[in-house]
């Protein structure tokens, strides 16, 4: 009996494996809203289709990156001129955010989902402001069936973590927000050596 | 070696199988613009997940139902007056138009490609004229890593062929087809008897 469930050829599919091995070491995980995800020691990024050994790991979350949804090019000139680059070896603090949204969400149209993205939430403009300290990749999991909607990887120096704070805290009072059904906070720091 | 790409529990996901096996029999299949796909008798639309015998199949395109992407709530609004309803009985045509739009479409930004979308080439407004004889329902397969962006699968009735192909004629002239690198237009008839 062939799957026919195993169609994720794209590329861009990136596999976070939270469990025992991996360069980033879990600083905590905080269930925001909605179903917890269980506690694990550390993630690894995997940016292959294979696993020699999946024992290893207590879950996968998984991703695509895909193209902008509601920047506009105006807002994207803006973001270009800081653009986002990981990996950096000051910037030793990582996030790593999942996120579901309602039925509600998904059922608006372009233009009410964009006016409450930007007009009121001002999603981009608030943003935008740490663009040189945060470093960050959104992937986009609903359409390949996973349990959360997106996934966004941060990364920053530890002196920049208050204002990641000031960053997701200001997020999750917008109108926005109020469509997230399901959100967890983990929190990571590099460590190469136990990797 | 467990394969990490097994992710697609997406309850929308549709396969069209092309073989000699469904209950859409092929009248023809013609490529319009990039290589073409390998010509098949007929097509069966597979809503599981799972194949008892993969072998009857020359080759599959897959799917995903997702959010609206550039529809605005006034759009919307026009097109659910008159909702697309498929497996009408005297429908007894269809059509499966699999799409894929080039890189530079999908770096555009959203207003961009909304702009090119409606205001220029005016795909929801010209669409609208046909949307009491033609049934449709769109597929999104870009992310989930296929070879082609899109799949859109018509019905209508066989009186109604030429009003198809004036709505095809259109988009194919249209500014956002400028961005269009490979297309099949797959023209078939409902024979159930053969199924």
């Amino acid at each position: 009996m062939d799957k026919l469930s195993e169609v994720i050829t794209n590329s861009s599919l990136t596999t976070f494996g939270g469990g025992q091995s991996g360069t980033w070491k879990v600083i905590s995980i905080i269930t925001i809203v909605g179903q917890p995800l269980e506690l694990v020691q550390r993630i690894e990024i995997i940016k292959t289709k294979y696993l020699l050994d999946k024992t290893n790991y207590k879950w996968f979350l998984r991703g695509v990156t895909s193209n902008l949804r509601y920047t506009t090019k105006e807002e994207n000139a803006t973001l270009d001129k800081t653009p986002s680059v990981l990996d950096r070896p000051d910037y030793k603090y990582a996030a790593l955010i999942p996120i579901k949204k309602s039925e509600e969400w998904w059922l608006l149209t372009q233009d009410e989902r964009r006016k409450i993205f930007e007009d009121t939430s001002r999603h981009i403009s608030y943003s935008s402001k740490f663009l040189s300290t945060i470093a960050r990749k959104l992937y986009h999991s609903k359409d390949i069936g996973e349990n959360f909607d997106f996934l966004t990887w941060f990364e920053f120096a530890p002196e920049h973590s208050h204002q990641f704070d000031e960053l997701v805290n200001y997020l999750r009072n917008t109108e926005e927000w109020k469509y997230v059904t399901r959100e967890i906070d983990i929190r990571l720091v590099r460590d190469d050596k136990d990797k």
